[in-house]
């Protein structure tokens, strides 16, 4: 290693003079961005602290058991390894050096820049109560939803083994806190594995004595939804088996379950599924963020004094022409990357307009259970078998690779079709259910 | 969790006065062994530490990023799901009462049986060296598996982000010890990974300039293998890429590579393929081993004073009925569970005719890359692409369940018709290393 102040080494391809672009983060908006800029005569240099760019929208399915970890993933440098002007690299960003120009990475090594583009997205946000962290698990990363796997299956696991029935109820009790798209789907997802994927699996206990409960603190699921969609959304759910509990906050989070309404719930398995926060971008760059601490950008998506500064996705809090606020869905990232990437080569070019980003709904989808979906698209919605069919087809769509597309359609044929589950993995800390944290004293497994 | 004798729940299907059988692990043997007992009027209990059964001998296929963890491996449950009279638990077993003729799990409650057949299989053995494990990763399970990929993916990462030529040259150096089909297997991919994979997508570092060096103490790769297919199989693996070292073994192994003939080879991924120990059955028994720690029994597979006990698979020491031992591989495996289920229903049939343990041996066979294999069948031998070919078709036949066989092959038609592997995930710690040991003072990435 060399010393604090460093460089890391730069490309071979890479060229003295040209104008130098950073993009921290190879989510939607990051991913977009670089390959606008590819090909253009500037070197690129994507940093991201995990080697693999994810496809979101199918990560409950992953931590659902429908799809293994490598459908819904691809290695970051894979993707760009026919741009020579594109490095990819590695690395956790700790700071940004706004007058040096240059980001600090984990090892005190430099990336410098000419401009600098920051898409880094969001983490879940316990609002205040991060200590519940441990027993509320969210679903951000592969390693969520593996995780999330893993103490889904390994609940099934303790619960055949086990003999106390109280016990065995409160490992068959799934608790979902949040009533968006992401709670919707793992709620759905749940309620099929119990009672449809392992009903036969089981000698000991009753598959079908589960209880999934959805848990939300407002007066209806999908929030953003027209309101008949998150009313067709609660009694598709119902029908699946999951009880649906609007209008109350869940106020305790332990190992033991929570405390709804002044009433406790036991339950061995709770997931987290009702906010996101920013990542510390606004930290680093010592700007102002709004609430859930998203950098405030001006209608180019630049930071208010930093015109060689962008944050786009769900790092940033922006302001669509219209005045409303560009959402955090993956189409608005997407289009913030393409937007982001064209302004940096009119500027290079002389051309720039200073037109403002211009974001264009295309519309919200959720799906319930492997059958059934919603979708508002404005004046279009949908709802039901055809919905799910719509959605299948668009996330198939936007996968990145043939061999995925491929795997990823195989795997649904056999989940959809057959109710097989062929991912029911669990893997790192299989047995005792180790990352748990469990309350001394309760008797759990030694791990 | 109930006190420390307790029993675990009994299945709801379980008929008391049955004869109970207790089966020790889901690998290749205890597999055959439940499905050999299943619908015999007899209440089966199959107990494993995993919820899966694993398809070892592709492992190195998931190590070397080819394959996907779920490719290889079954949720147990679901392999017996029809079969009502076979209970699945996950479980670590702690030790045996053969008086009491119980098995004790870890949490202290038992599983009584009549008969007990263990097939727990083996791990690495560091021979006396035990301290060289954390540097040296063997491959047995999935956790292996992904841990030497993130290994191996990792060095790359931090190669293509060092400045430092000389750590550059470490980083890129992979050093397997062993040179049996494991040790085989994974020097023809890792070459292969780094000369055909990864060739495009680094900037800074050249991956052709990797070193793949393969250790071996003895005289020739493939002992078990005729001379002349070890000869084809070195000359194979040379053209690859990967230096073969003959003659001399291993005397230290450190963060920093290993000591070989009195002489440092710097390397910072070193994998272990040399050797390997029965699990502990013989100390729970508390009966007699070999020095590889496996149960000697009899010509009947039981423990000699132990009628009731079965000991096969990779955890016994057999000797066939032509005197010879019969070998570690998962055929023998397979043929010693099926006799075995075949006894015991004997037994309970009143029609033991006590016919000893017959192994039949199949053949050997090892891959050298993506395109060559050797297959040894005795009077028939064969080398190349034909015998890779074979072992292909062999290997998709013997995977367990239709999409799997659709996945793998679709996954070895991409990776070795086009050169593209999908499962470049590194997950779990993907960031610094963090599992590997690092000498204090080096100063690698903080985690």
């Amino acid at each position: 290693m060399t010393g604090a102040t460093s460089s890391t080494a730069p490309g071979k391809d890479q060229v003295r003079g040209r104008h130098r672009v950073v993009v921290v983060g190879a989510g939607f908006g990051g991913l977009e961005a670089v390959q606008g800029l590819a090909g253009g005569g500037i070197d690129i240099t994507v940093v991201d602290r995990r080697n693999h760019h994810l496809f979101q929208p199918l990560l409950y399915q992953v931590a659902g058991a429908s799809l293994s970890p490598s459908d819904i993933a691809w290695p970051i440098r894979s993707l760009f390894r026919k741009h020579r002007d594109v490095r990819t690299l590695l690395g956790e960003v700790e700071g940004v050096d706004t007058d040096g120009r240059h980001v600090i990475l984990e090892d005190g090594s430099t990336l410098p820049y000419d401009t600098l583009v920051i898409a880094t997205g969001s983490r879940h946000s316990y609002f205040g109560h991060d200590r519940w962290e441990p027993f509320a698990p969210g679903l951000k990363s592969l390693e969520d939803a593996t995780t999330i796997r893993r103490r889904i299956l390994l609940a099934f696991e303790e619960a055949e083994r086990e003999a106390d029935s109280a016990r065995r109820a409160a490992l068959q009790t799934f608790i979902i806190i949040g009533g968006g798209p992401t709670g919707v789907e793992l709620a759905g997802t749940i309620a099929e594995l119990a009672h449809l994927t392992l009903v036969r699996d089981f000698r000991s206990i009753d598959p079908n004595a589960t209880r999934v409960l959805l848990i939300e603190a407002g007066q209806r699921l999908l929030p953003v939804f027209p309101e008949d969609l998150s009313a067709y959304t609660r009694r598709a759910l119902e029908k699946l088996g999951v009880e649906v509990l609007l209008g109350a906050p869940v106020t305790e989070c332990s190992a033991n379950g929570v405390v709804l309404d002044g009433k406790p719930i036991r339950a061995e398995t709770i997931l987290w599924a009702a906010g996101v926060q920013a990542s510390p971008a606004a930290r680093w760059l010592n700007a102002e963020a709004d609430r859930a601490g998203r950098v405030i950008v001006g209608p180019d998506l630049t930071v208010p004094g930093h015109p060689d500064i962008f944050v786009i996705g769900d790092t940033a809090a922006a302001t669509g022409v219209d005045g409303k606020p560009v959402p955090g869905l993956a189409p608005a990232a997407k289009q913030a990357g393409q937007y982001v990437a064209r302004l940096i080569r009119q500027r290079l070019q002389g051309t720039d307009t200073a037109a403002p980003f211009r974001y264009r709904h295309q519309g919200n989808l959720a799906t319930i259970g492997r059958s059934l979906a919603v979708v508002d698209m404005g004046r279009f919605k949908l709802r039901g078998a055809l919905a799910w069919w719509m959605w299948k087809l668009i996330h198939i769509y936007f996968l990145i690779g043939a061999q995925n597309r491929l795997s990823v359609a195989l795997s649904w044929m056999w989940t959809h079709g057959i109710g097989y589950r062929g991912s029911r993995l669990i893997t790192h800390g299989n047995f005792g259910r180790q990352d748990a944290a469990k309350k001394p004293g309760k008797g759990g497994h030694s791990p």
